[in-house]
């Protein structure tokens, strides 16, 4: 079963999942298995760079790993005991090769590689500072300011080059950085997207979830810490502080849908926190039917924990295809109202004359949600109660994920009873953000200082954004609006 | 979630599936939907002939029906209102382009298209007698017997010929054949391989399961019944009875794990099939533990079944990635012990330290059970205990499913109690052949004329293998120890 | 330089080249090699059969020899000592690949492969007669009519059957057959297309022209006569006369333009036969003028015939691009006229203000004619006198090669006078047929019995055309039209 | 016929031409065709960059123009009426799509492409200072120098900016760059590269050869000349003067091999001196023969000079075949040594017991020469005499051509009797240095201060070779030597 729903275009979408290892044979066989374990953090595009002692190999493709670096000539070419890899989801129509990770310039200290997980929010003021000095950009991603800062700093080591350029930058990044010199992995004061430590054998593995260190056998050490920066060279690992302390603030959505339920993100089993999410909701808004039916297969976790805590039957009311990826375009006209079909099939057997709770994870567009009671109820549901596993979905992320603007979340703009309207569903509930920090094992959300990053369901962002702070009056306005809701 | 589980080569095959469509616009659309529904029946090869009242149309290609069908160039080139299709699963190294089918001919009496899910027994026979007569076969399928049987038959009309045709060959066939008076559908006299009708608008739809009829949102009718030979043209629908009457043997592996969950296969629900399994292994084979686990996806509703029954509760203990096709290869030598963890992970954190009940739907060469046990085992389960949701598979199938030789069937060459040995668990049962037949709804399965083919199982095959017993005397001998024991 | 002109449509065009070779190691290699050297014969389809004593193996591809059967994992799956191979330029729509031969079949008496240069005139009456029987054709190829004929035919060995097959056959044949028992080479009774024999060590070397011994190195030994049936196997070679003698007449447009300049065709040089051409244009119609210019590369040898004859020099004033094939799609609408600029470029400062003499192979529907006059007219030619080295083509042919519509040959409509007028050129003049007949060393042509088959020119068709009868009487009138004028 | 000689790996490789069009409809479909005239220049890769007016679009590929920019997506991505092209042959294994040009950058002036022909002699030097400095480097072409000194350069307006980064650089190039404000073409003060200006219409035209305008329809006006910067944008043309004057030296292997026989280079037409060399070849060494052979294409004009002077006559003894590019490979070990023939045949016919002068352009490294003497003195040939339509070369070119290092040059490593025995021929004779300036139409040649760069003649370098001379001493000894002799 299961894992996340990545086929789906009405879900927010994580960009990017990163890799590394150092000190293996066939580090990139190993990359690459460890960046298919990770592909539902990104399926546009894949990279590995490795390091053989004397040069650099990168190959990038658009396309899943599979396919592309299950090839042994594309192994065989890239070579070394030390490789970095990245999986991309592209937000915007610009999906050259050439915004592929991991990116790599020549610098006058050698060659140096990067792979990054988020966003950087202040990245287009501080490229525009750049390119007015001579820098030239090779790609539109936010990720090749690292480089040029690098590149251009006055500190004359390479690690004091690195972290005169982190400290220029706001935003979210999660980063696995090969040089050669040693392997440089770090993440953001914030902590706001995930980074893993394993180990296999004698060799050091990162990767932006644990699933990526079973995938290769690899045993889970620890999560990078919020603000650590983590060298490893021949000379073994060392652990740097170069950030003021803050209080972290991890992305609470790993938690909802981004991480695979086998994960562990920061110290909890996405598996466990998703049922008692599920369990929450129970507990919230309990009603009366006969069947608990998840949306599969993001919802079957909560779906799972929420059969088990009221006691009403879990069944699979929705079969889902193995054979639907996101190219398969529906040929003809007349044919296209079909299209939620090729994904799922209603258990009509099942369903008929039934009173069905439906679970999903969240609910970002609706236009899925849609479709999807519609076929429940044409194959028979006598009534459909539909229950989210998260709250509303209200604001944008800044820090790599892809959201559609606000005007198109639908919990931006109507309320839970009109969306329930909208939706078609006898009742609708969603789990409240209270609820979502009790199934994480909080007491409470800290209102002053929140333990997560909840930006998308409250508004309220952890960092400077100032790259939307730059637009033009109206769009700060809203923008604002935004912050201060 | 689930349906079947296509990626696994430890599994028995489904070798094809057809659909027809006529009277329709867009027929050739619809009948790359209803193939896309039908994927799970055969991955390797697809093709639709089309009818537009003056032309046949065909396109075939090796691979998926998304990618090859939901082009609008090869719809555009397959107009009309009329169209059958096919996928196929190859179990031969011959995978050429010539033998995907829908097979075309024109034959004097004009163009003649045919689709086959099944397998002709005495096709070997058949082919010799007609090459010696000067016929010459385009494919190495056993199908193409049947065109040339129609090509050379002495009999008037194109639907004598045809009758004369399939009265000569023995085996399995579900047949939808394409000519320019009509579209001719056909089950064989046992009913060994399913074929159901419906209804969209004017237009009739034939599918191998109802699910290609529900993805285009056609209404179900009915099976085609066994011996059944349907003429559907411009005049309307005529059924005929061209064959002496039998006892149906339909195939019983359908309701195991070839068919979709969601499909009604001769008037059964597959899931409810399958969910009463499970509540019969629990009850024929009682174990106290924590978890019930489903090896995903073919093993779920017999797991939500068993977890039903026996109280213990129902939990995604493996988890399976979305990403896995069948051509990822594993690069690299140092990795390839890595295999299943590509397809599926163990949920550590829930299994640590309990006792599981694993449910798979059968073992076939045994090899997967093993890996995936290792992996419950390394990921910290106190006990595993294995419940098979089907008999110990111990025959070959000529019948259009690819089964490994006899030698390679696990259950024929161990007891239960060595193959418990074998994979490494603490308990291992199958179901019994009675408690298939009850989870079926029989109240016993009857000896002398059992209600289903069950050759795999029991070794009863229902027709003459006349190829079979062509063989060399040693392989006639071990054929024959086959179909006494 | 040049060969024959292939790129350019505007002219007749061979659609065949046929090569085969027995008991030499990399026979498919050898054969690749011929059939690369044929390429000017066929340039859209090319395939190789060969035979390693226990197998047939066959490799078919849209496109040229180079790029498909210059890889060695094509030439690893060919293996054995006998090969046979073709290359095709396909005169209809229908360029599929179950057309592009060899063509083969599974026969009683085992594999049967067959390569053909030619055309047969009844092959649609034969075709109709044999699906009447009971015959499934594979391909729109009048080729397959052989096969069936062999595979139906009531005689007893395999030579019996061919022998009987190719006696009901009429029209123009160069074949070169594949079994177990060995290969068998055949020209028809007329010896319309080419076909010619070399050794190369022990080994036997058959191929439409001698520039497909050239190019492996093989001797020459001589022409396969017309009517002459050869078989060689193991045994050696033996020499069959299975047809009632007639006078021959091969084809005289392979004089003109077909072959190769450095071929040998039955028994004359290409290029002499092409340079006394020119020089006898020269003295039919002799003309003033400063240079003597060639349309590259097919008109080469006859100028420089022309130059030699006249005095005059001979000059390159047109240059022809190396980089244009045929698949230059020129792009956008406002540059298309400029097309015969891709191919051919008038060489200005040669050209301005000289009266040239223009020298072309022929004219077919005289549309490249017009562009190259004005393209030389606009470099600044003060007089431009065309000479053709061929009479003018009137008349479509029926054995293998691609001729328009009698209507759209432009000869076939217009006076020589009113052709001058319409290409827009100072004088005009084509070679006579008895200039012609000359120039190949005859005294003169036989009315009663030509020596050679020069329909195109003349009308003069040597053998029934069945198919061509079987038309609509309108067709049938203009045909007879054609034959009697 | 003819144009040069691309497909062979034994010469000498112009490494590029560049092509412009400003105010055209349809400038890219423009350049595409200009692109295609310039084929022979660079066969590896070609991109073409336009501007619309708001935007630059590029598109770049591997392979011929043909294939790739004839269709007609592609050029509806590159909308604009001003595209500047290039197409490329790389000298080394370094061929990623990186380095096809138009090179492309986002400069604080906004965007700035360039196309090269020529390169730049102190590029390594140049780019090391600029990696120091902070430039991060996008591919390995010396081109890319240009770019970085132009984003770096301290000056204000993009004008002063580019005559900055001019100045600093050293070698050969004629640049055609793109930019908002407008098309800058320039060409080095040496005037090493050719470079041509003419008008279509009211555009204007800008390419390496006159062919590329001819292709257009465009006049020709005059060659760019050395040292002329020239801009042209909406307000129209204007030329700058911004170099030092010195005397210019173009390319004078341009006139020998490189040019397309139909081009104007520098105000002399190629044909015509071509013809000149060879007769002066018949001059300074003439012989008693029957027949004068070019080997084809590119020893044709000279041959057909070398005929008119000696009154010997000119006959096509080596046919050359259309369908050999660079891709064929020799299928099999055994019919690798049958390599020259996939190329050129011999017209043995023609041949057989005559004394031939065979004419080439130049030997390189002599492996083809030594084969095509082979097949000739094979086909029957009484005598050869081998005669060189340019002088030995025995220096490797600086200035963007391909020549092997010097120790492969066979004319560095022997005497002219040397070759003569080493390729087998009865007598050999290259045309002097002063014969081949008295073919362009000079008294003698100036020694104090060349008309032309003769360097691989003469190892007379007209400008430093800073990157040569960082090489270790030991290159640099050899390297003086090599200026020295």
């Amino acid at each position: 079963m299961l894992t996340t729903h990545p086929f789906d275009d009405d879900k927010l979408h994580e960009e990017c999942g990163v890799f590394g290892v150092w000190g293996a044979d066939a580090a990139s066989a190993i990359a690459a298995l460890g960046l298919h374990a990770l592909q539902h953090r990104g399926q546009e595009a894949a990279g590995i760079t490795s390091w053989d002692g004397h040069q650099f190999h990168t190959h990038r493709a658009m396309g899943h790993v599979a396919g592309n670096f299950d090839r042994d000539d594309i192994i065989r070419g890239l070579p070394g005991k030390v490789a970095i890899g990245h999986v991309r989801y592209s937000t915007t129509g610009e999906t050259a090769l050439r915004n592929v990770q991991p990116l790599f310039a020549e610098l006058s200290s050698g060659g140096f590689a990067v792979a990054h997980n988020g966003n950087i929010s202040n990245a287009m003021k501080l490229r525009r500072d750049l390119v007015r000095r001579g820098s030239i950009f090779q790609s539109t991603s936010d990720t090749e300011t690292i480089i040029h800062l690098v590149a251009t700093s006055s500190y004359r080591t390479l690690l004091d080059r690195f972290i005169d350029a982190l400290k220029q930058i706001e935003g979210a990044y999660s980063l696995i950085c090969l040089t050669s010199e040693g392997m440089i992995v770090c993440r953001d004061p914030l902590g706001i997207r995930p980074l893993v430590m394993g180990r296999l054998g004698d060799s050091y593995i990162f990767a932006s979830e644990t699933v990526g260190l079973d995938v290769v056998g690899a045993s889970y050490i620890r999560s990078v810490e919020p603000g650590e920066l983590i060298i490893v060279s021949d000379k073994g690992l060392r652990s740097h502080r170069p950030f003021a302390p803050v209080r972290p603030r991890p992305c609470i959505f790993e938690h909802v849908y981004f991480s695979r339920p086998d994960s562990i993100v920061d110290g909890s089993s996405v598996y466990s926190v998703r049922k008692r999410i599920g369990a929450e909701l129970a507990i919230e808004d309990p009603i009366d039917a006969d069947l608990v039916i998840p949306v599969p297969d993001s919802g079957t976790p909560a779906a799972i924990g929420y059969a088990q805590q009221s006691g009403i039957p879990f069944e699979l009311g929705i079969i889902r295809s193995h054979y639907v990826g996101r190219t398969f375009i529906q040929p003809g006209d007349q044919v296209r109202h079909l299209g939620v079909k090729l994904k799922h099939n209603a258990n009509r057997a099942l369903i008929q004359g039934k009173r069905v709770v439906l679970i999903d994870d969240s609910i970002v567009r609706g236009t899925t949600s849609l479709k999807i009671v519609q076929m429940v109820r044409d194959a028979g549901a006598e009534e459909i109660h539909m229950r989210i596993a998260s709250p509303p979905t209200r604001h944008s992320c800044y820090y790599g994920v892809d959201t559609p603007e606000r005007a198109k979340l639908l919990a931006a703009q109507m309320s839970v009873a009109e969306m329930r309207d909208y939706i078609k569903v006898d009742s609708l509930a969603f789990l409240s953000i209270e609820g979502l920090y009790r199934a994480l094992g909080e007491d409470a959300r800290e209102e002053a200082h929140p333990q997560y990053c909840d930006a998308c369901f409250t508004g309220s962002y952890p960092t400077h954004l100032t790259d939307q702070e730059d637009l033009a009056p109206a769009d700060q306005l809203s923008m604002l609006a935004e912050r201060i809701a």
